[in-house]
């Protein structure tokens, strides 16, 4: 499997399953690391075994390696603009349907830091639950009673007075909804260090860095994982 | 069906379910709600439907009704005890394997507060995790790297050093492992509210009102989910 | 795996399963059998394997193995009472949903014989299909039509009337249901060999050896399978 | 759906769902039942539903009934060699994989009743079984510690020695193995009624009356199920 | 395994499957080839592993065996029937629900080549589609719209008038249904090789040479999958 | 569910499903249609259900629907680019793994037409099936005894030789693999309407009406369903 571009590498643990399920005795030899950063022409991986596997095997081990890698790639941009902040890069929901899993790991491989995994790894509480329960006060007091105590809650807050309730109620992390530079550094600032504070939507490479250094702990961008190009990468047959 | 001891209900939905099931033109009635106390001979619910299914189902339902009641009356017992105290009663992992879900559901129908559901919705650092990173100062700057912002650390400690050294680190749980009360005082007092503690071990109805009086915020009891006896509940056929 | 009380062990082979299914390389070598009485300290297996294989099914496979073990050493102490009887601890199908088989190998592992697994391998005639076929001799009758020509005849009778139609119909097995001792003596006295007798209902360790000496060929216990506390066995690391 | 043939139908519940499962708004209305004797020509059922389910679901449910009906036609035509007798047709374990509930239920719309299901609702003692415990009494005596008290106990003989040996062992059936007639009547004799007697193998409409009146209570046909060819079924498209 | 008649071999893999899913150390090795046709008493295979799982597979491995043997023995019958013909033998889908893939490999084991294997690898138009579409050519235009450019369009026709159309619409195939050998005739020469003509209907050993000889490209039988007898195929336990 | 830019809409019934899954009683109302082009602020559908289950739901609802718009949205750009010229778009086996039906769907939404959707329903002979069996010729000799006779063949081409002889091989599509628009033209000329010619390889929205004036029949765009970025697509609750 070679690079036809250059490239961060993601999933070939998982397209070494896809040809062992298919013929046990087939061998991945991979000649780089997950999360490697690779020049184009780079050979990724070696796989041996019977020429029927490699063949019915090939395309999917393909669409999964080139997907991945293709997340992981865009990731490592995104993170190369937050160099020299304290500000971490997180990935969100917005995910493909059955990938979840292998689309988180390949933000890490990119350099990228996961948020929560689903509903049950984190507890958010947002507009529409703020309005059913009346208050941002209330809605965290409601939340609190039914969740483990291992689990922390954040709260989308959209709004400077939102802001300061959150802090007030003593929540884990503020999400900062939409929020023009300007705005978000006075967000911190009201904010004083209680709860931490992450930025989210609507964030490119271009104004992501702007955010940063707004002074949120993080930020969180969808786009890593659900808009990414393929990477490019093609598999070559060879007589051993 | 029909309580034949005083009890605590859990398990009416998935009784339900089990009818269904069988035949889709089953219905349950329930005559009490999920966490109530009855005494003997509350009729619990009416469930109409076809003979068939009303006997192929009675076995099953009635296994998981009066296991998951069991638990729920176990667990409110345990809760009792803590009764003016300012102590949550946690459950544990220790369940039956592939009913963890519904026990967890027995234990909050019995006044039980859930403690983490597995592995992905709390960071706990064992014995074992501190030795291999070499403190445990180490060891939970290890796992904060790998865990989502929305979950906690809890690190246990079975020794007043340790208890001292997991609130220096800022974790947000101390368990304090099979500590004697007056051990578990001192522990409390020197973690000043900095982290939150809980009490772990050989805890039972004898020995549990002394260990919330020594100022823990939690205690984590295997024994509700693990050892609760079935509660006694029959189903009776009657001509509609 | 060290056994933390007295008890009689089951359960080592799904252990082993739940290990060698998270790594194909673990191995669980066993340092007593099934079914062994074992003391407290006693060590029941070893296990090797990777560290994160072995940290990831801990507690699953001790859930398994402290449920069965308890079931087995729960039976252990019915089947000492029935010592010098001909009568046969019987297990039922009061099961835990989704354990019965491993269940009925922990009472197997105790000493105790099975009672049929389902509604497939045992044909039971109860209360409520008496009445709506009109007689214990019309039921009998229905039910032989439609069961396999290698499946028995078990009849639930609560009254000597009803004992005395059961034998005359030729059924294979009666069950007494709920009958005090004196009951069940003239029971088995009226049956003359003719249907094997199974005493059921409120059986326990203090009155089942008074069954037993009523002179029933089997006593069906619900408890040993739905009531036995885990048995207390903890897994320890250690470096190889 | 129209019988090109006289046939016995068997199969309209399974070709039901096939259509249900396509799209759950399809109706089969059944124009006779389960087991019915028709001439060639009488239709069995409407089915109503959006043309594309009914197109998708045709093959498939033809195949089903067709296969199903050609079983309980072949049924009948055993049975109706029987009549008179006293000795009733048994179905083997000589099934198609994955189909064996459904060719069972065949076999009983033919009019022929059912042997065990499987391994579970009935020990078989054959040939190589004894030879591992070195006689049927040993053999016998081993199977009967490890089954439930509901299951009967059935062995193969292929002499007039095992028959006898068998009988004294208490055994509940004899199967009489490819025994020529006169044997068979011999073997019978000598069994005396304390076991019933099974006729198996190389059983055809040709021999089966003649092994009826040797005086065996069941006379087993693996070809009723592993050898029916299809009854000639099909569907024409009705605008309603 | 051992050749109780003179047949054509089938299924030897998925038998070898059987025995291996029960006990990995199972070693099915075959004394023939899939395809081969045996003498009676031909040995087929010996298996080699634990008794238990020998005798738990048996009848499941059997079952298999000797169904799929029965297709590709019925099937080396009608290919016979073809000799020195330029005429091809298909299969239908009138296969065994649940058994398609392998009862179309039988056939091909007994020398027939397999037709389509479902709706998604070949387009068939019906008379009902042409119904609905108003004509053969609007049928075809509309199907056309609807394929991957790499599937072929076949064409059921049952009059001469219906043949000449669908060849000027330019489809694949032409499937002449339930026509005598003389109109056959006439309709392959209506089509001059524009399409490849396929004979379909009642086809049996009798008159299946006499639609080669006129002409069509294939003949297609759903007899050699949905009508043949099992073979006839033992398995004897040997000691090693 | 609102259309937050320009687009074209795909997977409205997928996402529906996501909302009846969670709960029957959920209904999804579409204000427009599989395949509609919709300005910025189109209110695309109205769900109704209870609360919990749209929360549920919603992300995993727009992961499905923001996706396959995407590409819906993506394909319709390409298929503009053909405008006026006689050639075809199709999509390739370049997909999400598990997502292979919707993404094909959502390429037809978008006015593609689809490649074979796997290995079951088109032949595909590649340059190494052609080292191994020696020659274009023979290669397609070999397969076409394989396939069914409703699957048609395609050879990929990369040198004017090689469209020669497939041309003269007589399959039924050339695919011509990386040329240039040039050699493209020659290929077309070279083949004559034998065969039918796709190009393939490194085509963009910048080069694809040249491929298609050179007079090839399709041309076959991975990036379409590979690297389509997700559609902006948002869900906001109202009450009703």
């Amino acid at each position: 499997m070679i690079a036809k571009q250059k490239l961060t590498v993601s999933g070939l643990e998982i397209a070494a399953d896809v040809f062992m399920r298919l013929d046990e005795s087939c061998v991945l030899e991979p000649d780089c690391q997950e999360g490697q950063n690779v020049r184009r022409g780079t050979v990724l991986a070696h796989i041996r075994g019977p020429l029927r596997a490699l063949l019915s095997g090939e395309r999917v081990a393909l669409n999964f390696l080139r997907h991945l890698s293709g997340i992981a790639t865009l990731t490592r941009r995104y993170v190369k603009e937050l160099k020299g902040t304290r500000c971490t890069l997180l990935d969100t929901r917005k995910t493909t349907p059955g990938l979840r899993t292998l689309e988180k790991a390949a933000v890490r491989a990119g350099g990228g830091t996961n948020h929560r995994m689903g509903l049950f790894d984190g507890a958010m509480i947002k507009d529409n639950h703020i309005a059913a329960a009346g208050s941002i006060t209330a809605a965290v007091a409601a939340v609190r009673k039914r969740i483990p105590p291992t689990i922390k809650i954040e709260v989308e807050a959209s709004s400077l007075k939102q802001v300061r309730e959150a802090a007030r109620a003593g929540v884990d992390i503020i999400m900062l909804d939409n929020m023009p530079p300007g705005k978000m550094k006075k967000a911190v600032q009201l904010v004083r260090g209680r709860s931490r504070c992450e930025a989210s939507g609507n964030l490119e490479l271009g104004n992501l860095r702007q955010a940063a250094l707004a002074g949120v702990d993080f930020v969180s961008v969808g786009a890593i994982t659900h808009s990414a190009p393929n990477a490019d990468i093609s598999m070559k047959l060879v007589n051993a």
